[in-house]
C-alpha cells in the first residue's frame, strides 16, 4: 500500500517519530527505537560529542532506515536557533532541524514569535524546518506560509504523558493545513497516538512515554502498533458517533 | 509469550472480541472477524436459522479458531433469558451464553435486577455466563459472587462510538475485580479499544465501530493491531502523568 | 416566581440540599447551611443521639426552614436498611428517609439490588423514599415503578469531588425520569452543581464540598449561588454548542 | 468585602465583562447588560456611530457604572488594530482597547504574531490594552513583558459555547502570569463561567451565551451569579479531589 508520509525530499514508512531522551541506557535506547520502527529520530546537539567517533547515542543509531533529526532544544531565542541549526547542519550532515524554542524552565511551552522569526530565516538559509508550536492554528498557517515542511503542534507540555489536551484545536490545524501535521509532545500512551492518528494528524513524535516506561522496548513496539491502527482506521473512516444506542443484534422482543 | 487471557474452560491468544450484526454483507462481515483475529464472537440467537444448513452467518463463520457466543439479545426479563439461553445451548450447542437484558429501547442499556437474577440461575444451570450490564462496580461484585465467569461492563450505549465514558468506574472496576473485565459497548475507535487494555482491561468487545465503518476488514484490522498494543503497554507500564513538563532534551542553554 | 421544586408534599425554594456530616465545628456547620439556604439537610442516624436533648446535631439545625431528611448510612442490605429507616422515623419523628446502601468500604457505591428490594418495601411502609444510586437509567426507571418520590444518582463516588463523571448518563436520566432527579456525591465545586442544573436536574446534594472548605460558610453560599444560576440558565435555555466560531462582534474588515 | 480587581487605574465590583454583539434588541441587550451587573462592556467600532447622537447602542449604555471598551475586530494586522485603536479613542473618548486580530474567517481564532507588535505599540501610545489571544502562555507573559494590563486567554473559538477547551494552559497561565487574566471566547454557560473562576481567573468575558439565550436577562443574571459563586470558592479554598470515596455520614455499620 502506497500510504507514505513525504516530508520534503523524504518518504516514511513509519508515522511515528522518536527521541532519544531520558532513556537509562544507550542499548535499550537502541532497541527501543528499532521496535518502534521509527525513521526519524531526534537527537539534542548538546548530546552529540562529533569529536568522538564513538559518541554513545550516535554509534547505537547507524541504521540504514534511521534518520537523525537534530533538535535545537536548550535554545531561548531566535538568533540561537539559527546558530544551534548551523552547528547541527555541519555537524551532522543533514539540513533537516527540529525547531524547539521554549525559554520557559517549568512547562518548556514554545515562544511563537521567536519560532516563526526563526523559522522563516532557517528557511531562508536551506534548512528543512519542523517547527514545535503551541496548538495555535493561526501560528501553523503563517510558518506554512513561511515554508515551513510541516508543523509540529503539542498536545499537552513535554513530558507530561497528559495526552491530546489541545483536541479542540489540533482538529482545527488538521483541517486548515496543507502542509503534514505532526502530534508532539504530551502523548503518554499508545491510545493517545491512536487518537492522534484518526484525528488526521499525518504522524506523531514520542519520547518520554517510550523511554520512561518500565520496558521501552516492548512500549517502542506498543506505540508502533498503535500508530497504524490509528492510521488504518483515519483511512477506512470511523463509525459516526451517534447520540442515541443503536442495536448491533436484532432488537425484536426474542419470545415473540 | 503466555499472556493469554482464560475464560472458564478456554483459553484466547486475542483480546478483541466481535460480533456479527449490522454488516451490509455476510462476506465481508466474516472477512473483517477474520483481519481482527477474534476468537470470540457473539451472535443474535435471532439471526440464526438453525434448520436451515446454509444459515448466512453460521456458515460465514466455520473457522476453525472461532468460537461463537450466543446473545440474548432482544429479552426483557431474566425469565426470558434463561429461556432464550437454553435454546441457543441446544442450537448451537454450546453452554457460553453472553446475557443481554436491556428493556429499554432507545438507550439499550441493561437491567441490574433481571441480569443478576438470571445470571443466578444460568450459573446453576451450567452456563457459562458473560454479562452485558453498567459500570457499576457493585453490580459486578455481586455477579461475581452468583459465579459468572466474567464481567462485561459498559464504556457507553450500545451503538454510541462514545467511547469510555464510565472510564471512573471501569478502573474501579478493574482494581477490584477477581474475574475478567471486558468492556462491552462503547468503543468506536481504535483509540478507546487502545485505552481500554491500558486501564488494564482483560478485553473488549467491539462490533457497531467495525461493522459501519466504511472499510469493515481493514477497521478489524486496526482493532486488532490497537487492542495488542494496548496490553503491550499495560504490560511494560505506562510512564506516569506529570503536572510540570519534562524535557526529554538537554535544558542546559545551548550556547553556554 | 414559581419555579419550585416539590417532592411528595413538600415545596422547596431552594434546589440544594446540604448534608451534616466532616464539619469540624457544629456552630459552623449550622450556619454553612443557613448560608446555603438549603431546606433540606441529610443527617445520618448515628450521628443523633435521640435521649440527649443537647444533641450537637440537632439542636443546631432548629430553624423553621430546615427539613431533617435521616438517612440509612452504614447498613449494607435492605433489611437493614428498613430496620433503620423505622428507627429514624421514629426518632426524628419523619416518614422522609434517604436511602443509602453502600456495602462496600473503599468507594461506598451504593448496592442496585439491595436498594431497589428495601426502596419497594419502605414505599409500602408509607416511607417518602430518596434512594441514593449509580447513575444508572433503567435502575432509575424501576426504582420510580416502585414508588420512590424521587431519584439521587451519583455524579462520581461521595467525598471524591471529582464532579460529573456520569455525565453521559444523568442525561438518560433526566431525559427518562417521571420523578425530580437530584444529583449527590462527587460535586465538588460550585461549577458542577451549576451543570448538574443546567443539565435539567431537580436538585443537588453537596456535602462533603462545603464542610471540608477552609470556609464553609463562604462555600455555602457559592453553592447556593451556583445551584441558582444554573436553575436559571436552564430555564432560559443555553445558548446552542458551535462547530464553527461566530463572532461577536461585525467581521467585516475594519477598514473597508 | 474588599475582593475588587483593579485594572489599570479602574477598579471594579463586577468580574463579569459582556459584549454588545448578537442581540437581537438593543433594548434587550440593555436590560440584559444591567442584569449582569457587567461594569465593562465591549463594543465593536464597526458598530457606534459617533455622528450619530441617537446611535442605538451607545444611548443604551448610558449607565454610571458601564464603562465602553471598544474593541478592534474586523482588524486582520497589527498596523489596522493601531489605526482602529486610535479611531476608537477619538470617537469614546477612552484609551482603553481591546485588541483582537484575527485574520481567520472560519474560526476567529487570534494571530500571536500581529498581537504582539500592536500590543507593545499600543502600549507605547498610551493605552491599556487588553489583548485577546490564544491560551498560549509564553505569548502571555510576553504581552505582560510589554506592558499589558491583562491577558484575555480564549476558552474555545468565539461563539462556539464549548467552554473551557484550554483548561490545562489556562491553568499555566494563571499560575504564572502577574497581570489579571481574563478568560474570554466560549464560555457558553454559567457553569463554565463558575470553573474559570474557580481556577483563579480574574474575570471572564461573556457575550455569545447571554446575547442567543432566549431569555438574554435571565442570562445575563445567572452569569452575574455564578461568576460570583466561583470567585467566592476560589477565595474560600475548594475541597480536594479524592481518588477514593470518603462518606460524608459515619461508617461503622449501623446495626452494631
Amino acid at each position: 500500500m502506497s500510504d507514505q508520509l513525504t516530508i520534503a525530499d523524504k518518504t516514511f514508512k513509519s508515522r511515528l517519530f522518536t527521541g532519544t531522551g531520558k532513556f537509562n541506557d544507550s542499548a535499550v535506547m537502541r532497541d527501543a527505537i528499532i521496535a518502534s520502527e521509527s525513521e526519524l529520530v531526534t537527537v539534542a546537539l548538546k548530546r552529540v560529542d562529533v569529536n568522538n567517533q564513538s559518541d554513545d547515542i550516535l554509534t547505537h543509531l547507524q541504521e540504514n532506515h534511521i534518520n537523525l533529526l537534530p533538535n535545537t532544544s536548550g535554545v531561548r531565542t531566535a538568533k540561537e536557533a539559527v546558530f544551534a541549526a548551523e552547528l547541527a547542519r555541519e555537524a551532522l550532515n543533514t539540513n533537516w532541524i527540529k525547531l524547539e524554542i521554549h525559554p520557559d524552565p517549568k512547562y518548556l511551552l514554545p515562544d511563537p514569535i521567536e519560532t516563526l522569526q526563526a523559522a522563516e530565516e532557517l528557511v531562508k538559509l536551506g534548512f528543512i524546518v519542523m517547527p514545535y508550536i503551541h496548538a495555535d492554528p493561526v501560528l501553523c498557517k503563517r510558518l506554512e506560509d513561511v515554508g515551513t515542511q510541516c508543523v509540529m503542534p503539542l498536545g499537552a507540555p513535554i513530558g507530561s504523558n497528559k495526552g491530546l489536551k489541545t483536541l479542540e484545536f489540533l482538529e482545527i490545524i488538521i483541517d486548515q493545513s496543507n502542509v503534514p501535521v505532526i502530534v508532539d509532545a504530551g502523548i503518554g500512551s499508545p491510545s493517545h497516538a491512536a487518537q492522534a492518528m484518526e484525528l488526521g494528524a499525518d504522524a506523531v513524535l514520542v519520547n518520554t512515554a517510550i523511554a520512561v516506561s518500565q520496558h521501552p522496548i516492548d512500549m517502542g513496539k506498543a506505540f508502533k502498533m498503535a500508530v497504524e491502527a490509528g492510521r488504518i482506521a483515519y483511512n477506512a473512516k470511523l463509525a459516526p458517533v451517534k447520540k442515541h444506542a443503536e442495536a448491533s443484534s436484532p432488537l425484536t422482543s426474542f419470545l415473540n
